[in-house]
């Protein structure tokens, strides 16, 4: 078996490979909205027929939510997991789109040759990286480079309601030496990277309810409590002047930088002007103590996600509002507990309240920050082999989204988890215009075709 | 003529007259929306063949935006104009309706027989209560009672834009000896009024934009500014911990209510307790210092009437939206000066801006506080009148709600205003489920028949 001819097949097959790659982002798969739950199933099918397109004997299992996808091929060599999702966010607010969300196309773009659609890069592009290096290793050799399986969930944007009972029930069969996770980015264009520390994530809506019903607000105004002060001013009091997040507690168990860690990210080029400078940003609105790369990777946050009341729509409507909403999140790192600071924000809230004002939270995800160790010899062998396909080494990162699916590996199924992905900082995740680089698609999948061989020999 | 067999032509008519109501009721004319267009020109042709009917030479009047219906018939003794206006609120929040809000019906609650819908009781209802005592006196009589003009708007629910250009193009032909104006409501069931003070009305939407683009909160999240932050900041400190607002200079011009109608207000059986407890309320949450009448009556305000940002969606998503949005709108007295408080209020909030943030206003309509005089012998007459009605003698109260139209008499066409209506606390005006009396709607039409009597007879 030669590399290079693997390598060569990659080359020859992109084009059909981003055929392949437009034809699953055309499923509108947003787990989130129950209206998607019929494209939920058909992006799932798709997968499963392509997997078996490959020899794998994969099958789509049912959970109270959407179905995982699992799929197994025997091997030589150490056995190893792949893990990606088929769903994808919600395309709102879609006026700000140039073109149908689900009408994926390639564009030539002033940056490079990009492909176009929601999920692109979060996470079907990533996610097909993988299988595509597995089907040209296929061609070129007539057998897949060792044992594998295939873990595809399809709730990853929706809290993964049924992630944890799954893996539960079916450790034994989810067990292996190491399970790759295909959901992180670069760190920037040359330096490829593997990511070992992940932010935690604490979902909470809630909902202030004052007189109960809509009021005329010439009526009512300036006598009746309105709700929307109320969540102003608890949302207002999130964070104090230096930026810090005032939740009694939230501060335990957040850990000071390790020094070694301190200094190799002093070592990185990145450039917070341009991270910034990119969504017309100037500012670091973070701790004022704290540097850039710690913001965004090593140190908590507290994000309001969505905020709603009254009326909303075009023209004016003098409504004194029965009712206002908020989502907020918290980014968690270290040993932070979600739940005791769920606990703590409700309290928090709740002591907020003024005479008259009730409150109802809903949860939406409680996971824990990940650290993970590079001990595994495999993590040098898999950070050699990428900084061969790139112009610069490879790095060990923070990534400041969460990635609870690492942890549940470590915990659940005691298989190490390895964070390896090609997506860029102005992918447009979560937003509209979501791409992925074609660059990235096309050396994602050459990147994984080497940490396959480099980790097939190290074994 | 006899007023009894008037009175007794109303009586027998009545189920008439509510199917008319009914008909009118089932147009949504939507005036703020402008899918709603051709709903509102519905409604204008609707009252011209109803006006028509009576003998009065009616026409749609066509104006930049949607049309006036300005009729007018000759007869002794005064001059007088009825102002009322055929647009209504939009109905969101739709889901909280028992019912569609443009499918009215006559409902017998515990409460009372009720005609529920959009418009009933703001202002179609009210509107046809003179019409309604109008087309009994014609029946009755052969004729109308006096000289009348009608006049009835289709904007008054979204700042009545085109409404001083008409008037101040049609001076002379709007001109009367009295404007009576039916769009206010009864002290309570016992107590009919004719509200002599209105609060004037400034609305502001605001915009604030952080990022150029949503961001995904896992990658930015810390690092980049949230707008919503920074708008939940502005709205929590409009009003201070006592209650007031705390834009600069907003309280120039606000008089401190005059002795003898602060007696006359602590006279009135004023039952704040059940004024909030209807609404699931029980803490006046205006000014700490002020009576709970003075708060809704003569008191200025600050109120959000709507807000957004982000994903507002089922589930959740981590966004960390681009912009955050507000309708806020301010309730003024006195000789506050509307033009001069949104200066005010756009440079405190562009001076609260953080770095990196902009924010664009738009305004939604600024009218003046009213304080009418009662001198004129027509309302002593009228008031008169109203108490043969009425199981108790009516009175002068204020008025917490803004009726620009008020002011546009007295100043544009040197008419002094009377605003007689007869709406109750709990009507809904602007919320789910509005409804209006029977009792209302038919002690109305025979109010408007006593008080035409009355002013007829005056003259």
């Amino acid at each position: 078996m030669s590399l290079d001819a693997i390598l060569s097949r990659i080359d020859a097959d992109l084009p059909q490979a981003t055929e392949r790659l437009l034809d699953l982002l055309r499923i509108p798969s947003i787990s989130t909205d129950p209206a998607y739950k019929a494209e939920c199933e058909r992006a799932a099918d798709w997968l499963v027929a392509d997997l078996r397109a490959l020899g794998v004997a994969a099958e789509k299992r049912a959970t109270p939510g959407h179905p995982m996808v699992v799929g197994h091929v025997d091997g030589d060599g150490p056995h190893l997991l792949l893990y990606g999702h088929y769903d994808v966010q919600p395309v709102d607010p879609i006026e700000l789109w140039d073109r149908d969300p689900f009408d994926p196309e390639v564009q030539d773009t002033a940056k490079g040759t990009v492909i176009r659609g929601r999920g692109a890069a979060d996470d079907k592009g990533q996610l097909m990286t993988f299988v595509e290096a597995c089907r040209a290793w296929k061609a070129e050799t007539g057998r897949l480079p060792c044992k594998l399986t295939f873990f595809l969930e399809g709730e990853e944007e929706s809290g993964s309601p049924s992630l944890v009972p799954f893996m539960t029930e079916n450790a034994d069969e989810l067990k292996a030496d190491l399970a790759l996770i295909c959901d992180t980015g670069l760190f920037d264009s040359r330096v490829p990277a593997i990511t070992t520390m992940l932010r935690g994530l604490l979902g909470e809506e809630l909902t202030i309810t004052a007189p109960s019903r809509d009021l005329h607000s010439g009526m009512y105004g300036g006598i009746a409590m309105n709700p929307v002060r109320v969540l102003s001013k608890i949302i207002a009091s999130l964070h104090d002047e230096t930026g810090r997040v005032t939740v009694p507690g939230f501060y335990d168990g957040v850990p000071e930088l390790p020094d070694e860690l301190r200094q190799q990210w002093q070592g990185l080029a990145f450039d917070h002007a341009r991270f910034l400078g990119d969504v017309g940003l100037s500012t670091p609105a973070g701790e004022q103590d704290r540097t850039p790369l710690e913001m965004i990777w090593a140190r908590p946050t507290c994000e309001v996600n969505g905020i709603w009341g009254g009326y909303t729509g075009a023209g004016f409507k003098t409504v004194l509002p029965s009712q206002a909403h908020a989502k907020i999140s918290f980014r968690l790192v270290g040993s932070q507990d979600p739940l005791a600071i769920r606990e703590s924000f409700r309290k928090m809230v709740t002591e907020m309240l003024p005479p008259d004002c009730e409150v109802e939270f809903k949860g939406h995800g409680a996971s824990t920050a990940g650290a993970f160790d590079t001990s595994d010899p495999a993590f040098e062998a898999a950070r050699q082999a990428l900084s061969q396909e790139w112009p610069d080494p490879a790095a060990y990162i923070g990534c400041g989204g969460s990635i609870p699916i690492a942890g549940h590996f470590a915990r659940i199924t005691e298989t190490t988890p390895m964070l390896i992905g090609f997506g860029k900082d102005d992918d447009q995740l979560h937003s509209p215009n979501e791409k992925y680089d074609m660059e990235s698609f096309h050396k994602g999948i050459r990147s994984w075709a080497r940490v396959l061989d480099a980790l097939t020999r190290a074994a």
